[in-house]
């Protein structure tokens, strides 16, 4: 990269292997942190060394955490007999946001994508049958939360059959387990006007009574 | 931020101090970063340590280097008696890219902005007049490279003037310098369609015969 100095390209090459991050941006983000004082650099970097070093996978939940099983498993106040799956430790961020779950989670860490190389044996479905099936767990109902797009939908179908299936074997026969979805209609704020055909079709078939 | 583990918390707020990174942005790159090698972070780590600490200012053109001066001032191969004028380092970049410059480089570090409080004196205007009054320099031009803005043109006219003052005091009466600009006019692949009117205004004022 012409006469760039190696620690400054050296550093622009690491912002551009981040995803969203192109050539321009990284050039920009490099020298603007040249103007940064050393101590925020510092940080940053002891930030990066320790980001997995001090983290690790709840063996529960497959959340990213602190300890094992991590602070929402190992919660006395939070409901085991409810599970919500979902794709990623993001989106149990934004669940959380909500303060309206106090159930448990698990983290598949993506989605079914032939695409993509990602059968269900990439994701952590195998792991969340187990969990339906022990019989020490008391689950009443699984909440999945997938994205709603094609590889959300087919992981969440995929893993009701896996489940009804597993429900046959299991031996505690006595409880149903209930299997839902989170449900599709317009987001809040949105102009009907402006909704596409699916998202308006869904909100139809889901309509509630008052 | 809930229950989100300190290292990935830590990460996503030094994330998001850079500029142009949202807390979303910052939430993604972080949660991107458990996937890959941890080789990966050490590396973007120690070249954030070592940006500052390796990289240096020249002292001749006030540009990022790993030497003093750096590569372009000490190289022979380039015209010392034509200085380009630019706000920041990476501005040398694009012009680097060209090829098609040959002289030297002054880095301003900013251009003159009353609203953010950058006055003349935060820049390295004072810097190039010393430069230019140097009796051992033999500048015979200045190509002013300042951004076509507000605050490029106002710091470009200020520099004009300056050196127009300087070069009555330099006891090197013998030689003018010629103060240029870099040309305003419609961008190569532009349609003249969309051009904005001081676009095209500057376009006719400057065009050249064939």
């Amino acid at each position: 990269m012409f006469f760039l100095p190696k620690p400054v390209s050296k550093l622009i090459d690491a912002f551009e292997r981040l995803p969203g991050i192109g050539p321009k941006t990284a050039q920009r983000l490099t020298f603007y942190l040249l103007h940064v004082p050393q101590e925020y650099l510092e940080n940053f970097a002891e930030a990066l060394n320790n980001l997995k070093r001090q983290t690790m996978t709840c063996s529960v939940c497959f959340n990213v955490s602190e300890a094992d099983p991590c602070l929402i498993c190992a919660s006395p106040s939070r409901n085991k007999a409810l599970i919500c799956v979902v794709e990623q430790p993001l989106d149990i961020l934004s669940l959380e946001r909500t303060g309206k779950f106090a159930g448990v989670y698990h983290v598949l860490n993506g989605a079914i994508n032939p695409l993509n190389n990602i059968g269900p044996d990439e994701i952590r479905i195998h792991e969340l049958v187990k969990r339906v099936q022990d019989p020490a767990s008391e689950i009443r109902e699984i909440i999945l939360a997938t994205n709603p797009n094609m590889e959300g939908e087919a992981t969440a179908m995929y893993i009701v059959k896996q489940i009804q299936n597993a429900k046959i074997k299991n031996q505690n026969e006595s409880g149903n387990i209930r299997i839902t979805r989170l449900a599709h209609g317009l987001p809040m704020g949105a102009d009907i006007e402006y909704a596409d055909e699916i998202t308006l079709t869904r909100a139809l078939e889901g309509r509630r009574e008052f």
